[in-house]
């Protein structure tokens, strides 16, 4: 797998235009890391979470797991006859069924996802997941789906962790499949990535007990889920939380109305030059509640548009 | 809540006898941690994981937290119309029928304990807790519970992060609960508690949103269950694993099944005089298969009465 960019290795904020964006959140991180402030919290509080889909990589035309999915099913309906009947599977293994897929809803697609990343332990789905990942391209854009992360916010978390801040992924992807992508391309470790799972089995029937991925969903940590999720895990408040969907409505809100000076970051796709443009009516990563409510929660808005000077990393 | 130690400002190892035991742990920390070692393992692989009842601190005559469900419930039967009347309720309100509890198994105590730790937030609940620990005493030695905590794992934890290790309770213990005395007593941070959860709600119908205990079990964090908490939430294999009954089984077999060099640990309660002596018969902490099983596993075990100078901290 290829990484763009290592970080830590980016200069401070470089890719954020200088503005009333960039300085709020310059502003907020000084306050609350300034010893003699008001607003001061001691480093082991310092927690910063991050939506991944559509916040720290791009989401359209369709989640990166979701792709993988697809053809993951493609490879199952060749390999394995058991599964090559199912209708999840025979369906996703047609080329352009992509909206149909999209048509059986959530069900469909966590069956999808149940069925295509079973039966195996998690270093298995791993090496799959990075095979995949050196091979395939985004269907428009011909670059490896690695490549399209956002450089500003590569930035904007090793700023974060220069003020001791630690940096958590917050989504509704799979745990397993984003610590595949996690460190490298991030630099956030195993133990800060909270996502969605499925159950596992311990089973011992050979040389070493495994734990094998069961074709069951554990837990989908999307919208209200996600507060939970973080207590349940990290056991504190976030002083920052940011997202870019609807489905990171509760996460800003329930980091926000916490105790204590806190900031909700809301990512507005609205550079169609540069990346997509897309809000209230995306089948992936739809903003709209979130986006109506941000003047009254006090979230900033961030625009792609105007706030980033760059988009993506460069690749060399 | 009085906190007799804290971790880190303990020296190291003192209250280990010398011996082939803590020269166990030492060697098995050395060649891990040696940069020019065949086993050496970098800084943010280094992970050792703990159960907490009868490994950190004293399980018997009950769980800590199965004196303080009893006692909350006996305040419920009070303060509680709606529960007053609801059976496990009304017969741990009785004094002396802890036996009569216990006889109702497993699934009457996840009862007990959903009515007892449910319908407030994590804040409030970590209040009570903290109230009750403030005042309660064992039963036979009437000391506080947070006195009845092993200075040798003190010692063992403080001398583990200074090579850098990362120290996680996993126990079957709750992990609201726990998270309460963790880092005063054990200097375990909030998020390095891994334990058995109850479901949350996320309710907004006052001034701000709060995440609701519910009197739902979420998960029991127990045997079979503990690695793949582990792998849910740390994503690495521990190096060390260190626990004290046959609900730790799994966590060992699977820490020790990984590769590289790994070491199991289990604490063997042999010193009458001055705790508790107790092994295969136990109704709480029962060791049995996991002692049977430890030579040929090569997992090391600790007899207090042995390889211990002192068993509890000296409060001043």
């Amino acid at each position: 797998m290829r990484a763009p960019s290592v970080a830590g290795s980016v200069p401070e904020l470089c890719s954020w235009r200088d503005g009333a964006t960039r300085q709020t959140i310059v502003d907020f991180v000084t306050a609350v890391t300034t010893e003699d402030s008001a607003d001061f919290v001691p480093p082991e509080q310092r927690i910063a979470v991050f939506d991944n889909d559509g916040t720290l990589w791009s989401e359209q035309p369709m989640y990166v797991q979701m792709a993988f999915a697809i053809d993951r099913a493609r490879t199952l309906a060749k390999e394995r006859t058991d599964l090559c009947e199912h209708p999840v599977i025979a369906m996703a293994a047609q080329s352009g069924q992509e909206k149909a897929l999209m048509g059986l809803g959530i069900p469909g697609l966590l069956e999808l996802v149940g069925l295509t990343h079973a039966d195996m332990d998690t270093v298995e789905f791993g090496e799959i997941v990075r095979s995949w990942l050196d091979v395939a391209r985004h269907p428009t854009l011909q670059r490896p789906y690695t490549d399209l992360i956002y450089q500003p916010m590569l930035e904007l978390m090793a700023y974060l962790r220069t003020r001791d801040f630690r940096t958590y992924i917050v989504s509704a992807g799979g745990t397993a499949f984003m610590r595949v992508v996690a460190e490298a391309l991030y630099g956030i470790p195993p133990e800060q990535v909270i996502g969605s799972t499925i159950k596992t089995n311990y089973v011992h029937n050979g040389a070493a007990p495994r734990l094998i991925r069961r074709p069951e969903v554990d837990l989908i940590n999307d919208g209200a889920t996600k507060p939970g999720t973080i207590e349940k895990v990290i056991g504190r408040s976030p002083l920052m939380a940011f997202g870019n969907s609807d489905g990171d409505f509760e996460m800003l809100e329930w980091t926000t109305a916490c105790e204590g000076r806190r900031l909700g970051v809301l990512l507005h796709h609205d550079d169609a030059d540069r990346e997509v443009a897309y809000d209230r009516d995306s089948t992936f990563g739809r903003l709209d509640r979130s986006l109506s409510s941000a003047p009254q929660q006090g979230w900033l808005v961030v625009s792609m548009r105007r706030d980033w000077h760059t988009i993506f990393p460069e690749v060399t």
